[in-house]
């Protein structure tokens, strides 16, 4: 009897982490003589822990199809992260017990930097504990924050997303400018790295010329600078476009969407960094404004995926499972750039040692020099990314997403009490 | 020399109204005998009256045909209101000689209720100076509100949008639910009437089963029935999805998001109707939650609009035209439809007496009957115009949307002074 597989998700979804699943499934059936079962824990590496484990092989493979054009996580996932192996042991090595009793030898796991730490954690418990496991983590993170890699499965679906909605309500506020709405602000993810904020700036191009700025969590807010900013463009171009980091903050460090700006009779303003900067352009300039959260919607908007980044994320799960039946073990796979333009991509590994922990940042390099838009450079690297329109099925005039069994295998340990 | 035509848009944009601009152009430019130039009023109605018209016919073909595809008001719009004749009879008697001025005896008027009633009173003011002018009304608003019309151009597309962003949004919350986020709040427009906020629930059905509340603009909000509702949903179903209508009101009749809702604290919460009913979700029951504020990415989403919407914006404008050249004048060309499955429809015309200052509501038989919901009736209704996906072109991943030159042609007359 060939040995199982194991695989979950973790941390926050995104329009293509099923398809990292589905790649990693697919590609686990078509091996039927060196991997038995793919478990998926439900809810993520908590399924693992209290031996709830998603019997795969009970889906069609028309289910497993599907999930490639299905947002959210189809298993579950969760943010408990696991923490050293001072304080954990205990977990991991629980984790070790649940794979044995379930002759599981491969560990696929689908997630950010904390999850690339934790696959690198059972890498070392399992060979301590003399217990053979390919541990091999699947890159996913909408923050295209992972080091190791060009970019992150997830990323380029929500620049294509985000760039796409602040075109879009740009041609709106356009219409409305002369004598309603003037600015539109447009809050976007990404507390920590100015990624998907930089995606906003390919709204604007040639062919479409944007009066754009963009509040980058990497740039402190400086309020004065930017109320002239957008003053000037509405007076020359009619109306302004803001996209905003929820994790913008301002000089001293704090996010904007805990401290609250003061508004004229120096109350707080509690809400997020785009209601913030929304309200003050009203206040001090008096301008008009629409404000938009995308929230869920931009990390979930699989109905206007990047085509390339679903074919990433395929591949990235796919190659997970080759890597594993070579023998491979804490390793990530990373995506390798091999030119611009054309793009070219391959398929690579890195040391999760070299993963975790670790932060690609968004190069300086990437943000103007007035610090309010994006560089040639960051053009040059963002836009490949979004490229391509990715394969839907529509029902009724909705797209048509697959929703699992999600059965679990008989339990055969003792519940884990941590 | 054949008349020339006006052509204006007014109050808040559409995904598709550049389509019925389309419709109207492109029709018009097939009568070259009985149709000279097609002037567009810069920035709506403030165009005719200071007689800044824009010159359509210096646009290509190709750029007419684009607008088909593209979002905005590509003239631009406003939200100014001409009052009764007694309070603006100058205005009217203005709008007429601008017309006498440029020889334009056809007045294609792009709008809701309001524009309705101005077409309505341009018709009457230019008979009473014996002035010939063929006052067409083409409908557009997202909110569905316009009478004597089975539905609006506009609609259909911000129906399909917030219901694929709500089960996109749903798929990502089911993921988090067993231990982060349970509820997942999108508020969307529709200040008075609830058809927008109806769509919504178009992203539950049969093979996408949501735990779903919809909060309608004609329920009063009643709190403890809502917390119970969402409370019950979230322990059966680990999850709950909120669509809630920025025109939500409190049982007195005071909208949420002027009102704000009550802290725990006593102190009032600014903010939107969606975001208030999310803190009262936490605050009262505990639970964690997202909240999306779609604003004018719901009516800008060209990347999503109905097929249906579109084919119907576009023959609403062509109608138009055709009906001016039949000799019709004070009405609004509307749809009527035939039937529901298959969905048939055709084209009518409705005398403006029976449109101005009218509204179409949301029937109380579309909203379940404890209020949280819509009925089969209601899907009924909403179903066939949310179908069919619209052809885009997209460049470097982006949907490409047109720009038009608008230029605008000599003035005649002295500057209006009001």
């Amino acid at each position: 009897m060939p040995a199982n597989a194991f695989y979950a998700q973790s941390g926050g979804v995104t329009a293509v982490i099923n398809a990292s699943a589905a790649g990693v499934i697919e590609t686990a059936r078509n091996h039927p003589r060196r991997i038995g079962r793919v478990f998926a824990g439900r809810d993520g590496i908590i399924g693992a822990l209290n031996e709830d484990l998603i019997d795969t092989s009970r889906e069609r493979a028309s289910a497993i199809a599907a999930l490639v054009r299905t947002p959210g996580g189809a298993f579950g996932s969760c943010r408990f992260k696991l923490k050293g192996l001072d304080e954990h042991r205990a977990h991991y090595e629980r984790l070790v017990d649940v794979f044995r009793a379930h002759d599981i030898r491969y560990f696929f796991y689908n997630g950010g930097n904390d999850s690339a730490d934790t696959c690198l954690k059972v890498a070392r418990v399992s060979a301590s504990m003399g217990y053979p496991l390919a541990c091999i983590h699947v890159p996913k993170t909408i923050d295209n924050d992972l080091a190791g890699t060009d970019n992150c499965p997830g990323f380029g679906s929500v620049a294509k997303y985000v760039a796409t909605s602040m075109r879009e309500a740009a041609f709106d506020v356009a219409s409305m400018a002369s004598n309603s709405t003037r600015v539109f602000v447009l809050e976007v993810m990404g507390r920590h790295a100015g990624w998907i904020t930089a995606a906003v700036g390919l709204a604007d191009d040639d062919a479409h010329p944007l009066p754009l700025v963009l509040l980058f969590p990497e740039v402190p807010f400086d309020e004065a600078r930017f109320l002239a900013r957008v003053d000037h463009l509405v007076k020359t171009r009619g109306y302004c476009c803001v996209g905003v980091s929820e994790g913008l903050r301002d000089a001293s460090g704090r996010f904007l969407s805990e401290t609250g700006l003061r508004d004229a009779f120096g109350n707080a303003q509690l809400g997020g960094a785009g209601e913030q900067v929304a309200r003050l352009v009203r206040d001090r300039l008096g301008h008009k404004y629409h404000h938009a959260l995308a929230d869920y919607l931009q990390r979930s908007a699989r109905h206007l995926a990047s085509k390339v980044d679903v074919e990433q994320a395929y591949a990235v799960g796919r190659e997970a499972v080759r890597a594993a039946l070579r023998g491979e073990n804490g390793v990530m796979i990373s995506i390798e750039r091999r030119s611009d333009d054309p793009y070219r991509w391959s398929l690579g590994r890195v040391p999760l040692t070299r993963v975790a922990n670790r932060e690609h940042k968004l190069p300086r390099a990437f943000i103007s020099r007035d610090g309010f838009g994006i560089t040639a450079r960051a053009r040059t690297y963002l836009q490949p990314l979004v490229r391509g329109e990715a394969a839907l099925k529509f029902t009724n005039g909705l797209p048509a997403y697959v929703r699992l069994a999600n059965v679990s295998i008989e339990k055969k340990l003792a519940p884990f009490e941590a």
